[in-house]
């Protein structure tokens, strides 16, 4: 079987890449992941049933996602099951019922795409073996693709050996991980209500291919924040005083955002990524859009940055007479993956021939992961999570337009993910 | 005549109106206007002949260029003229030899288009009346279309009448008045070496229905400036440090510029009215471009204004480590119009029946003009020059998508300004 | 009584230029004046009854001025009056009463000097002929020595000439004209009331020795604002995110209100020109002040740029989180001499034999003056007002070290005031 | 013995509490200082033989250092010695030299005090009990005091025991610890080029009552800048164009500098801690200074910082046409202690009855020491160098006007520390 599926992860991986779906678009992958899981045996649950729709941050307005629906339609998506996905709510959660007592453990992989136009350099793999993005503008240079098809390989391995497992198995496919702004609305949902055990995992991130990071505790918890101010318009030379200047409002605002002071508990970001304003050079600007984002090694230590770019966006609209408005279009925590399962992953990788170095724990990256909200739910309710990560060679880093990895890592990763979910039931059957 | 000039007046400024064209892509307007100039038998000097190709400011790239004479040429050009036009470089000199001794008089008309939605609201005369703008987001919003229609008339009363005039008149049609970018380049080209006489006009700005202001000193010295900030883009999570911030270079710069110090002696503006940065919200900003606005009551003052600016993006630049570019886009001076002709215009304005209120000389509206640089080139010459106003009824300001005019102004303005040439001439021969 | 007038005015600025007293706590120089203007028999207001307490603005404290009380006590203040001057409201109003009907006119002195250490220089004339300043850091540097001087010098030739006068006279000596603080307080405490005829007059200020402007317009209104930011200290390694940061919000405040726009209804200026903060390298600051001035071609003008200041503090305070306060420590408006006093004053320079050169209106310099507001309390009661400036040769240039006037200046401005007297009086009685 | 050291300790602490001084103006100290360990018979070295002048941070002028000798020698100073610290290097570096084989070991103490005003509290006990600060706005706020009585304590200690010793024993008695600018200067003078084992310590810092720190390595590496800014001064009213305006120059490189991205590598600090700027409401500004400090987890994270600010002075000065000067006023690295001779610590404490808990090492406190240059120069040659904390109850913070320590502390550290010496000589000698 393994022979057969490494063929089918591969040929899963290819067909997603050529396809991007970014953020709560996940349409086309959303209806294909259902089709297999519903073909495999499992019981699902999908859109709104999976996801609260007040926790969605920075969803597509209804036009883009109306425009995207045909889109899939006309490109591939599984009629049986586009519908389900028709608002934006791509959410999944696939369920396998052993009938046997036992506990719940859930795996979580991620579906979007980026907003990144993918290299047509010929050198750069899925342009020469002929499966690069065939949209415009959008691609995965993540990996998400890779790890949807190792979540359908997992669910493969699941139903082929189902007489044996016993407890309840959930896989949950979530929208929107980039931007970190589905995760809390399938939480919010109660998806995790009922989970012992979470893992969720993801592929690269520097790991060199042969190594396994057992639990990665480096996430920082962020929000990312759309700030707008709206002023009045003048005519800069004939009576600017009438003016209400949104842009330097903006500006002032972008220069004492960095300003924010560190933080003594722990490393700290801000950042003002994008600021657009005014529409004309002899004109008072009266619009301005800023691209913001905090982190903080622990919730802490952002929501007191967060703070302070509250305090700072409302002090230059006060200094300039202008409204603003604060939209929190993403957020995530940190995490501390529970000891314990780490141990039970650690083993899982060590026992496996394909991996040459297992590593328990670590701070990887300044990056972060709104898996963290499923972990912090299920560490709640007494449960264990971890977060770990699967080695892999990169052409180039995360979010680069050659991003590519070496598909060789598929199939090892579904063995590591499948046989923890042995390692969990004996511990608990206490073997 | 008058009767059937009023319509054609009528009917070149309404077509002209739903075909508006921005700066140096005046291809269309200018072929029928040297369609009809030819006709009349004036003499034409075209395209770089007269403009200097080294003065042309912020003129569009070859590629929007070549695009656009496509559109030209679809859309009702003269193709005999048309090609002439081809690189952009739309200006036209129109000369009408008398053969008889005398001084050479020459009247500035500006045919450019703004960047601007026509208003599609019913009550909008264009609308209502079906000559809207066929363009989207291009519209005469500040009456060139009316300016040309009235170089036009003028025109043809001038071929009417030649066999009574004496010396040398020339008809100069302008392209990219909007931004102050195009006069310099003919002057540069010298067209008005041999002016005696130089009247510029302008429609509306204020002066209402029936009056007539001979002399406008009140424009400013102006200059439009384009600046670039060049920086390194990072990951601002994973290695902020790395990056080099050309947005806020950028921020800095706009706070920075907007505090330059008045000038004691007079007037002065200044204005960032478009700032706009960065790539993506997690990512160091490395591009950031503004536009850039500078006037002051003379020259020296726009100039002071001016090299603060460039002092100020230079320290930004310094600030973050990041380049800078700074392009001058556009650039005018301040006029004072010359009495003496000042008196012949208020004199023609005073003997005509339409025109019921005429005012010498004011500083009006703060607004600027590159008709400055003609009128500087002619005083310079110990010619005279004055920028008089035909004054109408404005739907809504220049520069608003409800503009529009009264288009019973455009055939008093003609007959002033054909009157201008007969009372110059009166002045000459010491009449 | 001229020759003897002559030396007196030169005794009387010279003992004054030694003893100079700052705005409030002119303790000294107004018993001085109290004491000749009582022998000559002027009836005398002085203190809280020409004064009110509510709108004295930048009044030094109870401990400065208890101290300089002493001072003023050990160095020659008329002992018979200083007493009345104890609590630093230091104005006085002397009226002469001539029992005869006719209009009550009113002219104003200034006495107070500035925080300015006078030039030690051989060559400073003061310094030559030992009458600097006897008080280190202060002098007086705009020539208000000579002001007092000259008001004592027409108040001699008024009580010299009384039985030939008719109406009333009133001399107003006013503290803290400097940074605009003591005229409102007498004007609110109605000492122009009952007045018909207003003259301030100023010495040098750019006009020539042996010239004389009779109107001066040229003032601009003006705010003088000191602002606190009060935050909260922390220890900038330890815990800085502990800290709220009052030196950030000044200089945020700074920068911001530098970049307050231009009015287009004419001239404004906006300076932050003390700025202090801090108390210590490895400290958050909590507390920092800024000393701030705005002015405007009118009130309304200046009343905008306030406005806005007003915002800014409050936003900067937003944006970090400190309190904060703005205090009004002076003010003035603009002025608009009534032309018909104007012309009495002309005439009365233009007869005189030591004025070579007479103005009548001129819009001078870009200072700023509190006389403005009993110029304006004065013309809304129906009666008129003018500011007339004695041309004088400078040394060296207003609130310079090395300020000082040329004493022959003294007499005819004592004469062109005196004079005007009689020019009122002839043009009340219709001669 | 110990029963008479403790009052003497106490004695010493006093008396010096009662005598702060700040920086390079220990000379009151020093003497006294000098006095006793001559008297014990070490070795003295003094002045500028053990400090590098051209290394000296900070220093005060001449003037300032005259004054405070003068003071010094009128309070008590030791006139035997006091001449020798005339000019403010008031370094001491005193041998014990046993004659017998052995390594060379340094022990250093800080002398310096804070420009602090000593609370008046009656509850505040130097107050209470009489040796509160007799020099108004000076205080000893960080416990030098103490660590100049402990240095003695240990060197009445070793006197009396000399027999019993060997290898070399320096005492190093620094001064100017406070803002880091006094250490690199005796390091630069190669006071430690022969030493093996270098021991500097510190009392409190947040380390409890009976409690030891064997090895803080928590000190950021840290650069004191001094700023200035010079400009043009004008008046704000009549000529504001022709300033050159230092106060926005001022303002400007603070919100920037505070702006200075983080750095991934690890912690980072900057602050601009004072700022003063402008003579004058109604001038632009022409004098600007700011009082600076950067840190940094590592000289790395530091240097980054520092250069960021060198950059954005510099920008700042060429935005205004400005002139800028910086100055290094105190400068220091972080530690990383010597492992073996924190385990020697470690064991001297651990034997101690008076201790009841004892850690190995720590990243404590975010502060800076310039005891890491003593350090860092002794493990480069090969030596180990640690820094440990003695626990105190703290009756306020360090640089508090109430801070205040038990000096029940100060015996047991003398214990420790002499203990020590004997640890040092044991492993040496192979027991």
């Amino acid at each position: 079987m393994a022979i057969e599926l490494k063929d089918k992860l591969m040929n899963w991986r290819r067909d997603l890449h050529q396809h991007p779906e970014t953020g709560f678009l996940e349409m086309r992958t959303a209806s294909i992941v259902a089709g297999v899981l519903s073909e495999l045996g499992f019981t699902l649950q999908m859109g709104k049933e999976v996801m609260s729709e007040a926790h969605c941050m920075g969803k597509p307005d209804a036009k883009e996602t109306a425009l995207h629906y045909t889109w899939a339609c006309d490109h591939g998506a599984n009629d049986s099951f586009v519908a389900f996905f028709k608002e934006g709510f791509t959410g999944i959660v696939a369920t396998l019922k052993t009938n046997r007592p036992g506990p719940t453990i859930a795996y979580r992989f991620d579906m979007d795409a980026l907003d990144i136009h993918e290299s047509e350099a010929f050198d750069h793999v899925p342009t020469k073996l002929d499966f690069r993005s065939q949209v415009d503008g959008k691609m995965h240079a993540c990996g998400h693709d890779a790890h949807t098809a190792i979540g359908l390989g997992l669910a493969t391995y699941l139903a082929a050996e189902k007489e044996k497992l016993s407890g309840t198995i959930k896989l949950i496919f979530q929208p929107a991980e980039e931007g970190t702004r589905g995760a809390k609305s399938m939480v919010e949902a109660n998806v995790v209500r009922d989970v012992d055990y979470f893992i969720a995992s993801h592929i690269g991130t520097g790991v060199p291919y042969g190594h396994f990071l057992a639990a990665n505790n480096g996430f920082l918890a962020t929000s990312k924040l759309d700030v707008t101010f709206k002023g009045t318009a003048a005519h800069a030379g004939g009576n600017p005083e009438q003016g209400r200047n949104a842009l330097l409002a903006a500006a002032a605002a972008t220069l004492n955002m960095h300003a924010i002071s560190r933080h003594s508990d722990g490393t700290s970001r801000i950042n003002v990524g994008e600021l657009h304003a005014g529409s004309g050079r002899n004109i008072i600007a009266h619009h301005a859009t800023m691209k913001v984002e905090t982190r903080g090694e622990h919730a802490g230590i952002n929501q007191y940055i967060k703070e302070q770019v509250e305090s700072i966006v409302a002090g230059a609209a006060t200094m300039y007479q202008v409204d603003y408005d604060i939209e929190t279009v993403g957020e995530a925590i940190h995490c501390k993956c529970s000891e314990e399962l780490a141990h039970i992953l650690y083993r899982c990788a060590n026992a496996s021939s394909d991996i040459e170095h297992v590593e328990l724990q670590k701070d990887a990256g300044a990056g972060s992961e709104d898996a963290t909200y499923f972990m912090e739910a299920v560490q709640k309710n007494g449960g264990l999570a971890s977060y770990c990560i699967f080695g892999t060679e990169l052409a180039a880093g995360h979010h680069n337009e050659k991003f590519d990895i070496d598909e060789e890592t598929l199939l090892p990763a579904v063995k590591i993910l499948y046989q923890s979910v042995y390692e969990i039931l004996k511990k608990e059957h206490g073997a």
